[in-house]
Order: structure tokens, then C-alpha cells, then sequence
């Protein structure tokens, strides 16, 4: 056939994080990655934080290569080759059918380099975005064009809301094979075009226990977590969809502290006990709660993630303001200048009344920097060849 | 009658503060103080942790009055009044049967003093000792025989664990009166002659949420809480029961640490959240299963109430080591030679290899202090007069 004989195919794609805010915890098969509760995200946007992944295939390669950020790595890793699997198997089936004229054969060997506009280090969970951005470039590679959650599922179980732009579900599935555990999108990021996010990005310690490794502990000693999963998301996810649709930001912000608590919560629980947040996790959250008590209502929400930094919630109008409190509670120890990052942030006076009810004794260089950004769309596909992080030899 | 004529009648006990191995949280009628869940205890030693209360009555004094450490305080209390006001009942409705040599007219007016041998900033729960102390001197005073840890209740939930020495279990009850929802000894501070129990006192920041505030948001607010009353305490506390009956350390150790975690999962899961746990907290958490995994077994257990002080249990061969691991982990900044109070604690050397498994970059002066104590008896008359501490006037 035509196909088999391009000797060269390469594509390029990008893709976002998501953040959570009914939280996954716990897989019921670890080796299919099937979560014990369904989950609900919303996806960031990538001109702020994304992952960019171009995908070659070639009959000169001689074996499979992966870099990441321009490192090598091992591409034997099993949830890469998961992945690879499960693409390559979806592009046979489809062949099955008859002649694909873009169809690339599928024994080439492959070379996949992998990029973050944001620093690794920063606890800004990137496998999402990383396995997402995988299976759309290796999909575009292989012509498919079917929903491919499900595969980028057994990458990273979080990778699966990545595949959609705005608010996306995580639903469970009851099948044991998996086939109904996939993400759907609940409303497009344009849906609520007010919503903002800031990412404050807290100065770490030592890398906690690992998700992987601590959801596995919870999952066999947490009772809490037990009850969670079954009695209380199910209650919670339908709730926050319709905060959602109802672009409900009180509710919204509300249900999403209290779902990351929660989340929180069961990691205590564990045993041993899992602590994601620290003193200063637990600084900005109090100052949240101050801050909408002020106001009297919600104008901003945190949720945690398993590390320190807290993602905040807010509509547009509460953003300048907010941000200010943070710049005085957590006033930056150096880089000043580089403080508040992303999308452009106006400035805002704080009110002495503010100021007495809500700032106490500041807190220097505890918060490195503020990242503003939004919801965004699901991956995009790289036209411009010139973006290719392989070059026409296959290489970086 | 005789008994009425007599001027001023006087009587001094002591009473334990204890430290719940199953926890207290949450109360399903919060003026007959009736909590939602049973709890078990260990009556700590008097000799390092005591309050000692002195109760006076006379036809002389012109109003009730009360002294907390030397300080005048609040006899109106709510708690307090109470406490007295169900004494007096009881007292009453012993004397209806007919005459008693040792009656005092109910209706004198009273003074009471009371102090603690240990400081209360320290955030070890006074009130437990305090109420216990209070009930027991006015049980002396009318003198009552019967049980009274319904009474103490009435003063502080936990109080009423305290009117037992040794393993004690307040049971919740069933009754909307609140009449069998009282403490029982399950096991004499004899028992287990080998339990040491180690506090360490952390450097406090500010005070957190009080018990009785956070616990009634942690009723409104958290699902988890629900769920560990109705569902996990009932296993444990038949659990911890018979670890108890079997000095299973092991197993008495394993479950007072998930415990103490679960019940700082659900301040957590609560809305606001409450933090007892600090990052001081959080390290001596770290360190005890660093060093139990180091041992291969459970050597220490911490357990820790509504504050960032750890309260460890260990055997007696235990402690001289652990506490030097504590020294090193924890090094004293300033009163380096009161570091370790209470009973007396033997020297010991670290072998390389644990200190290799077990210490990390020391913490200067995150522990104020050791106090070695253990299991110890419950409320003691105190015979001699000189030790009333109210003079002969009824003043202290």
C-alpha cells in the first residue's frame, strides 16, 4: 500500500493540565487505572501551562526513543508503552476496514519528544498533560480520530480529563475491562467566560509520598476514603455539575474547598498518614476563609492537589484584589518583579477595613510566585512544522 | 438537725488528666453534653500532671466565688453551675431517706479553689482534670459515694474519663436523658505496668479552634464524621478492648496512631477546616514510623488531641532510646537541662545504623520539652489539711 511506504511521518501536538475539584483518589485496578469514584476537573489554559509532544515514526528508525524536556528517557516505562499499545491497536482495527490512504505502518519504530512550558519542579502535576499530549500526537501520527480518553487513562488517570477543554467529567465505569471508564465534557471553556485561576506556587520542601504509591496506601487503609468514594462523590459530582451549568461560583467555590479537604482528609487518614499540605497550605487557606468572611460570601476557593500549592478560584473581578492580599501576606523574598505571571493581573488599593480583618503578620518568600490563567480548550494540533520539537532526522 | 449547724466544712482532691487512645469528637446533645461516639482513654499520672481543687461551704459566705490558679474566676459558668447544681441534687435526694451525720446545709454558698501542677498554656486539656477535681471535691464535700463521672460530663465531656484511673471507656448511651452515658474502667492503671507515655510539648503559635466550637461545626459540616461514629468507632473501641486486656502493644500501638489520624482527618473534612496538626506535628509523626519501620515493629505510638502536642506511648525498655532520638531530631534552644521532665529517663546511644534509618536534619527547639509519665490512679482525697487551698477564713 501507499502508506507503508512514507518513510517519514512526524505530528505535533498540545495539551493541558487539569485541576480537580472533586477529587480522584484511588484506583480500583491499578493496572487499567479504574479510579473507585468518578471525578470532576477543570482544564487550564495553555497559553499559561502546557505540554507539547511531537510523535515520528519511520522505517529508518531502528528503535523506539523518548525525550523529556530534551533529556532522554526510558521509553520502556509501561504506561508509555500502554499507551503506544493501545493506539497502535485502535489503528489496526481501523484499518481492518480497507485502505487508509494516511495509514503509516505500524511496525515502524517510533521517536516521541515531550516539552513543559513550566517548570517540573514546581508541583504542577504535568502527567496529565504529558500522557494527553502523548496519545493525541501519536493519534494524529496514526490518522485516528476517535474520543481516546480512555487510552490516555492508562498513562495517568488524571491524563483522561486532559483530553477536553472547559469542565470535564471522570466517570467511574462499572465495566471490569474499563471500556466505560472515559471522560466527558460537561461544559466548554467558553461556558463561563468570568472564571480565572491562580496558581499559587508555594517554595517546597522535600517531595512528598508520590500520588501513585499514596493512593494505593489509601485505598487499603483508609476507611474514610472507602466511605468517600462511595457515598459521598456520587452525591458531590452531581451537585457540582449543576453549579457549573448554573455558572453557580458560590456554590462552585464552596463544594470545591470542601471536596479538596476532603480529599485532603483521607490522606491523614491513611496509614501511614500522607500530609500534602504544610503550614503554609494551611496559611492560605485561613486566609481565604478570612477573606470571604469579609466579603460575606465567596469570592475566591482553593483546592489542593497532592502538593503544597493552591490552586484559587475567582471570578474576574476578584482577582486584583485577592491578588494584593496574597503580595501582603506572602510578600515575595527576591524576584519581586516576577511575582504574579500569566495573564495580566490590574492593581488594587486594599480598604483599612480589609486590611484589619483579613492580613495578619505577613509571611516572607512563603509563596514563590502567582500564576493567573483560565479555562482553556483540550489539546490542539501543531500545523506549523516548524514547531516540531523532532528535527526531519528524527532527533531533538 | 446537727449536720446543719456546722460552719464551715471543707474537703481537697486531686484529680488525673487523661489522653483518649479512641477519640471524642462531636456531641449529639451539646447541653447534656452526650457525645456521638463512645471513647477510650488512659488516666495519666498525677505525680507529673495534676489539678487539686478545694471545695468550702458556709453559712458565712455571702456568695458562691471561685479561683482558677490563684486567680479569681467566673462562678456563674454554665459548666460549672452545673456541675454543682447536679451535686447538690443528688445530695439532696440522698439525704431524703433521713438523717446523716456528715450533711451541710445545701443552701450555703461555696468557694472553690483550683490549680494545676502543670502549666496550662502547655495545651495539655486541663478541663478533663479541672471538672473531674471539681466534682470529686464536692462529692467530699456532700459527702457522695456514688459514681459521678455522669456529673463530671456535665463540666467537660472527657472529665467524666477522668474519674477512673488506668484504661477507661466513656460509653455514649442511648437514653435522651444522658443517664447511661457515663465512664467505665476497663482496666486498672496496674495492668500494664511496662506503658510509659512520653509528652512532648511543642513550641505553640497561636491558640486554634477550641474543642467545643470545632467540634460542633465538625457535627454540622463533616460527612466523614457521620461515618467514623456510626460506622468505624464501634469496631475499634471492641478492638482496642482487648489489645488492652492483652498489653498488645502492638496492636494497642497501631490503633491509637489511626485513630488520633482519624480523628484530625475529620477537623479537616470539616467546613471551615480546623488544624491541630503543625509541621512540628507533622515531623514527630514522620520521625515515630521512621523509627518503628527501622525496628520492624511498633516501639513508639502518638496520639494527639485537639493540639500540636504529640503524646507517645512505649514500653518501659523503650524510652531512653526514643527519647534521645527526640533530642537529636528536636534539639533543645535554650533549657537544655529541663528538657526531659517527669520520671526519671536513662541514658542511651543511638547505633549508626539508626541513626543512618531514622534521623534527619535536626529541628532546633520545635519541642519545648519531654514529660515522662505513665499510667496512673484516678481522683485522691488529699488528708492532710495543710494542703486545703482555701485557708480557715475560706479564702485562698
Amino acid at each position: 500500500a501507499m502508506a507503508a511506504e512514507r518513510a517519514l511521518a512526524m505530528a505535533t501536538c498540545t495539551a493541558p493540565v487539569n485541576i480537580a475539584v472533586i477529587k480522584y483518589w484511588g484506583k480500583r485496578d491499578t493496572d487499567l487505572i479504574l479510579p473507585i469514584n468518578s471525578s470532576l476537573s477543570v482544564t487550564l489554559h495553555q497559553d499559561q501551562l502546557k505540554t507539547t509532544t511531537t510523535a515520528a515514526a519511520s522505517r529508518d528508525f531502528t528503535e523506539d526513543r523518548l525525550w523529556l524536556n530534551g533529556k532522554e528517557a526510558d521509553v520502556g516505562h509501561p504506561r508509555v508503552q500502554a499507551c503506544l499499545r493501545e493506539v497502535r491497536r485502535l489503528a489496526r482495527k481501523r484499518r481492518g476496514g480497507g485502505e487508509d490512504a494516511a495509514a503509516l505502518s505500524l511496525s515502524y519504530k517510533i521517536h516521541i519528544a515531550s516539552e513543559n512550558n513550566f517548570p517540573t519542579a514546581a508541583g504542577l502535576a504535568s502527567s496529565a498533560a504529558g500522557y494527553a499530549c502523548l496519545v493525541s500526537a501519536l493519534a494524529r501520527l496514526y490518522g485516528l480520530e476517535e474520543e481516546l480518553s480512555e487510552v490516555a487513562r492508562r498513562g495517568s488517570g488524571s491524563a483522561c480529563r486532559s483530553m477536553f477543554g472547559g469542565f470535564v467529567q471522570w466517570q467511574r465505569g462499572e465495566r471490569p475491562d474499563g471500556s466505560d471508564s472515559l471522560a466527558l465534557q460537561v461544559a466548554p471553556e467558553t461556558h463561563w467566560p468570568e472564571l480565572r485561576v491562580l496558581v499559587l506556587v508555594v517554595s517546597g520542601e522535600k517531595k512528598p509520598v508520590g500520588s501513585t504509591a499514596g493512593m494505593q496506601t489509601s485505598v487499603e487503609t483508609s476507611p474514610l476514603l472507602k466511605h468517600r468514594a462511595e457515598v459521598v462523590v456520587p452525591e458531590r459530582l452531581a451537585q457540582m455539575m449543576q453549579h457549573i451549568r448554573d455558572r453557580d461560583f458560590e456554590g462552585f467555590g464552596q463544594l470545591a474547598m470542601r471536596d479538596s479537604n476532603q480529599f485532603h482528609a483521607t490522606c491523614l487518614d491513611t496509614f501511614p498518614p500522607i500530609f500534602y499540605l504544610t503550614d503554609v497550605s494551611r496559611r492560605i487557606i485561613a486566609l481565604a476563609h478570612r477573606y470571604n468572611a469579609h466579603h460575606g460570601h465567596t469570592k475566591v476557593a482553593y483546592t489542593f492537589d497532592a502538593g503544597p500549592n493552591a490552586v484559587i478560584f475567582a471570578l474576574a473581578d476578584a482577582v486584583a484584589e485577592f491578588v494584593e492580599v496574597v503580595r501582603r501576606s506572602f510578600p515575595p523574598a527576591t524576584n519581586g518583579d516576577q511575582f504574579v505571571r500569566g495573564l495580566p493581573v490590574g492593581s488594587a488599593a486594599l480598604p483599612p477595613e480589609l486590611e484589619a480583618a483579613v492580613l495578619t503578620e505577613p509571611v516572607l518568600g512563603a509563596v514563590q510566585y502567582i500564576l493567573h490563567t483560565k479555562p482553556g480548550p483540550g489539546p490542539q494540533l501543531v500545523d506549523d512544522p516548524s514547531q516540531h520539537l523532532l528535527g526531519p532526522d528524527g532527533l531533538p
